[in-house]
């Protein structure tokens, strides 16, 4: 595989059953990315090098996934100038989401993170390939081909439902 | 000015309120943009239009806000393969912004809006600029510039209430 | 079946749990339909032709179902003048059914949706019914059969309470 | 002026800061109503007899709006098969209009009700001359040139900002 | 068994899950009751002839359950002088529970409901029971037995786990 | 004055602009009342001690206001068998009132706590009205004679708006 | 064991699910502590002796769990000088554990709570830690200890997913 | 004056509204403090720094406040062994508070912040006080008749409402 582009982390293991999502589908769409865990509360000193070092070391974009109070993805936007996406996991002593949604999303002036929905979904993973693809010729076709699969996919299922 | 390649665009001349603060950061970051109003309700077929042209124009991402059941920045997304940046704006009917907030956060999979804050506080610029930052190296070093002034002006404050 | 007076559209083949009881109220009240899959994010040109379309096919309502960032039932309504009913549906990442009431509810002056309860629970059918029945007898006099059925049926449950 | 087809009613005098909107938008799209107040919990002898005699007297749609927990719109529709349109007004107790908005929205299956936004905006008026319009080509015309003044108020303010 | 004071009504026989702890606490504290199903949605008129003969029949109390749009206590308390003891039900298309807490709690000035805590948990059957203790020494008597049985119960629980 | 059958206690001084509301209707509703200032978390004692004198010197039903984390009508509830009436006050640092409202409501079994609306708006003067009114023929007489003035005021406003 | 420094209540043996994890942590981190249960709605008086006595026994913390309308944390804290430390148990009929989180955190000027999140998740003991070893070396070096089996804990995780 | 013990930080300047009711209450309680500004996302080096220092410059607890996504007390507390008292602040741009309440309070696992409620109302620099307080007497003896003066003034006030 080609040098990382994008960085996937993630504030514990158990958010893989998410951030594993961001992988495939950049896998799907060509995008190269590194992967690993770095917890804001638990390796602070970890996460300030992370991010420190992520623009020299090629990256494009960061995926920061986390639970609860959810400030990794903040934190890493605080300490780069990429763009971070941050995803909010819900996590098992969560208040349905809202807690990982509003540390994530309500970032102060000057410092924003890009927040997709609770649980992502993909799209945080879609998302960083769309940064790459506004400047990568062949990341943006495959985004054009990933439309066109969804589109079909759904004209499948009309002709299943109509042809009921 | 250069070529834009940001695109801003709101629901509403209303929106100048919290738009008008994305056109002035990316002025200060040296990013080019156009600015415009689409509404989704009120000029759909404008927006299909709006949408489907803005990769060939040399757009690089698209900034969008809307009140209320805002959805200006997830029907642009469905529309184009470019990084689209939504501003949920707090408009007079609004249920606290929450309306605004959902309706732009929860986007299904497939088709990513990346969030910015409620009524987004120049974040929305800063992270368009960070999107062309990241292929940049000028954009990048304006960035890097912004964070330092940003840390300087908490550093003004420090001494302001220190000397208290 | 004589021609559909009523558009039943979702926006994913999985609301189908929740949409075919829409269909299935509109068969006992007498009301002639058609059902079909419309995404506003995966198929938005066919959204933009289906509204578009859908009073010279002789149709008097749409019901149209979504979840997450609900944006089905409001870009259909900022494209045709029938009235159209929003059912917000429940989906598997959604914020406890609040993101797709919010899209849907909080339609911005000019552009109405006829939102009903999370969920639905057939009041979506019963009223598409209601608005063919206004101008339509003999639906009318089936939804007046229908509510002395709902009664009847609440009064075997009083027999077999008060008979405990 | 002609025989009302919607009934416009209110449970306060104090609810005419929103309701005095529908009037307005069904006098500018022709659609002949009448309007009065009705209380379900202060007059709700006077609320039933007003619901049962709704479509003798030939109207085809009810618009009912009312604040906290805001019981008219369901149960108006519980006493009548004409479609009811629900506004949730933000009273002065409110808690910011939550109360108001799910005591109409969340209406159980077979009852119901086709809620607006919270405070309307004009939509509960528009709501009603789409059901009407659905089965008379006069006030659909005249639903289509609004639709055409929405964007034409749009594109004025097109010009304006892109003129800046 | 002596002369119901105490009447309780539900909405829907399901919500016979929360009410029946409420007749078991009542036949627990020695308080006569009657109960019952009356719908404000589906026999609108049997809810107003209840209410308007409770007082007569020698009622001193009205406990009502109801879910979602929760219209059933607020209603019969606009019918009678009688305290009317609201319980909010978790239905089963409920966002939460939020909608029938609403829907019972935020009454107009005017027309007060005694609201408890969402699914009741005997709370409604012990208040009635307050409310004629309040005036009848031997119901006061059991409920001060009561409360001396829920400090036992706890000393109990003390001593189990004190014992660990 | 006769004796006071009504105690109404609030946790500061600021409540008065809710509580006195209460004093006013049970003038107007001919039931006698004493007021003063019970703090749960300032004066906890003399919360103990009044609640455990209230039932012996006549009171028949306690009204208790309180704001943020309100616990003067719960832990009132917890020393007496009275009914007693609980009043979320909107306090200044409140949440939109959810404090006061949950802490106030969401009682656990065994210990009911009467709730009214966020800021009550005099429906905790009402309640404790009719629940006296439930055994004094002349209170209930006043609180017909009060629903009959309620309905007479919307009255007059259906003239006002009617004859516009 | 030594004396106990940190007393352990809470409400209900059925919040053992998530106290027991407090006793855990402070047995890891070598914080002696006395565990029990005080009911404030069903032992008020028991609590108020408990709260009383704290300091003089030697206490010098003390966690309260509670759920619900959970007024427990705040009682005792009105009735001690020590810090109390509040955990928000989710009960079982909880509106998604808002009434317990509010009911605790939201304490008025004068009266603090040191509230955690929803379930705790051993963080009030972790806190009740802190505060003891803000004035004991060995604690606080069991702390630190703590800190760093965390790090390697995550650590581990980090080489598990990169050695995917 | 002495070593300050207590360590107040804020975010921003603008939080001084709120932060500086925390030093007026240490100083009325003797409890010796130093106040700055520390901004998590922009001065995040500065932040490591202070955490990691505190103790050793003989802080015994911690106060930090901010709104939004408020990430300074959580990383604070990520970098020491000392206990942090959260403020979560009401910012200009914020949902109603929820976000600060959520970032602060819902900390995973292992990594405690003792949460106030919005905007503190005194109660941080209290729970400071009461930590020193718990092992210093003449700190606890400052807090008991602080409680007493809380104590006095209701009853000033008991005596002007009663006296009404």
């Amino acid at each position: 595989m080609s040098k990382p582009v994008v960085g996937i982390i993630m504030g514990s293991q158990s958010d893989m059953r998410v951030m594993s999502e961001a992988s495939k589908v950049l896998d799907e769409l060509g995008v190269a990315y590194e992967l690993t865990i770095v917890s804001a509360h638990r390796t602070p000193h970890r996460m300030v090098h992370y991010a420190a070092a992520a623009r020299d070391k090629g990256l494009k974009a960061i995926i920061a996934g986390a639970g609860g109070a959810a400030h990794l993805p903040g934190m890493v936007a605080s300490l780069t100038t990429l763009p971070v996406i941050g995803v909010p996991v819900k996590s098992s002593n969560s208040i349905d989401g809202w807690d990982s949604v509003l540390s994530i999303l309500q970032m102060p002036g000057g410092v924003p993170v890009a927040s997709v929905a609770l649980d992502g979904d993909k799209n945080e993973g879609i998302l960083a390939a769309q940064i790459v693809g506004a400047f990568d010729e062949q990341i943006a076709q495959n985004l054009a081909d990933y439309k066109v699969a969804l589109r079909e996919k759904v004209e499948a299922s009309i002709r299943e439902v109509e042809g009921d």
